[in-house]
């Protein structure tokens, strides 16, 4: 084994998930099953013997609930936390709170599938006054005006890549095991960064919820095994099949 | 109000509250009675708009879980943490995992009270290799020799103050709102030093579990108002005398 690890988790289904309604920034709750997920995901570290030494995670309640719970499973709540909105899901503009399925229908696979995989393409931008916007969140207070209205990959991998340089990696570097807990698409752009996988092959890459994604990386921070390995990988593959279909019910 | 709010909250009943056991460092889970009182905690902080902005807690899941829900029912859950074995609970030394109520029987009121009350006289030490002992606890591997093997509360205020002036303090003269979320005596310590209270004075002080009890301090970080306030006044007159009555059934 590597003495660099770093073990990537996608919280569990959240409520939204399981309604089929784009999320982004908007703070929902794990489902019912996403609660199991994170009970699972504490086991499957525990059976591996994979024990952060640190935890990174996002701004979002979905992360937050998934990382406590995975970390209360696997005796390693006591361990260092970091959250920042640099590890949150992408922004999905004038999209969040819309359902997925009635979106496809609206505006056609086409358009759906860009605003959902294109690297550089995001969604229409949020009203400050919509429900689902984040104007007056005092999570995001320090953030000002750099407060997204919308994002698409490219915007995450600029926002993520700084924390990951100046908070993951020193920490990495340090030999200690790191767990980051976020979101499908910030972990895309992470994985996308480690894997070096290209602007529009990232488009096919899905990562599910809940079946930590663990890396050992060689002294440049560099995967000795090219996208990693799951710690469930039949679980892995079936998941991620699932995610590539969302919206097509 | 002050510009300088400190929330103090003990953790919910434990398993061992429960069972009138002597707990310390045993890392012991809540009860179910122990979950109720943190999500009422976290709906007293709502309730007096009383919003922490920064978290310190102990390495003891009974204190973390508590936070956690705390923080999550008050949508508080993304605040940053920081988490420190100075915040633990007393190490009760020999008595970790003894009955309350057969100690008190075997030696008697006067050296039970010296045990649990006392500001000097520790209990006795535990042998490292009492089931438990904390010997070979990875969270504890940075205290090498200074791991505790016994302590009484002038132990847990050394301990405890360093890392109030240097964690703590900066956090309350940047004007930030701090919960303290910790324990019977680390609480207990701590209130001695914000409230000058004397060594024998000390032994009266109870503080019950899952009231968040808040101090306004002046500018030099003495308490507005001596005592702090309880968020609920009575339950906390009562299930302070029950504390006081531990052992004693």
């Amino acid at each position: 084994m590597s003495n660099h690890t770093l073990i990537l988790l996608r919280h569990g289904e959240s409520q939204w998930n399981e309604k089929n309604l784009f999320t982004g920034w908007v703070d929902v709750d794990l489902s019912a099953k996403g609660l199991t997920e994170a009970h699972r995901a504490g086991e499957l570290l525990t059976e591996h013997n994979l024990l952060p030494n640190v935890l990174h995670t996002s701004l979002l309640r979905r992360a937050i609930t998934t990382a406590n719970i995975a970390l209360d499973v696997s005796d390693r709540h006591w361990i260092p936390v970091h959250r920042t909105w640099r590890l949150n899901e992408r922004h999905y503009g004038a999209l969040q709170g819309k359902d997925k399925a009635q979106t496809l229908a609206e505006y056609g696979e086409a358009q759906f599938m860009l605003w959902r995989r294109s690297f550089d393409t995001p969604p229409p931008a949020i009203d400050p006054a919509n429900e689902f916007a984040q104007t007056n969140d005092p999570r995001y207070s320090d953030l000002g005006a750099a407060l997204p209205s919308t994002e698409c990959l490219a915007d995450v991998v600029d926002r993520m890549i700084p924390y990951w340089e100046s908070n993951i990696v020193p920490d990495l570097l340090a030999g200690k095991s790191v767990l980051v807990v976020a979101h499908g698409n910030s972990l895309r752009a992470l994985v996308k960064h480690l894997d070096s996988i290209g602007d529009s092959e990232i488009a096919e890459l899905n990562i599910p919820t809940g079946i930590p994604l663990v890396y050992e990386l060689d002294s440049s921070l560099k995967p000795i095994t090219a996208g990693g390995k799951y710690l469930d990988p039949q679980a892995a593959a079936t998941a991620a099949a699932a995610v590539a279909n969302q919206g097509k019910r």
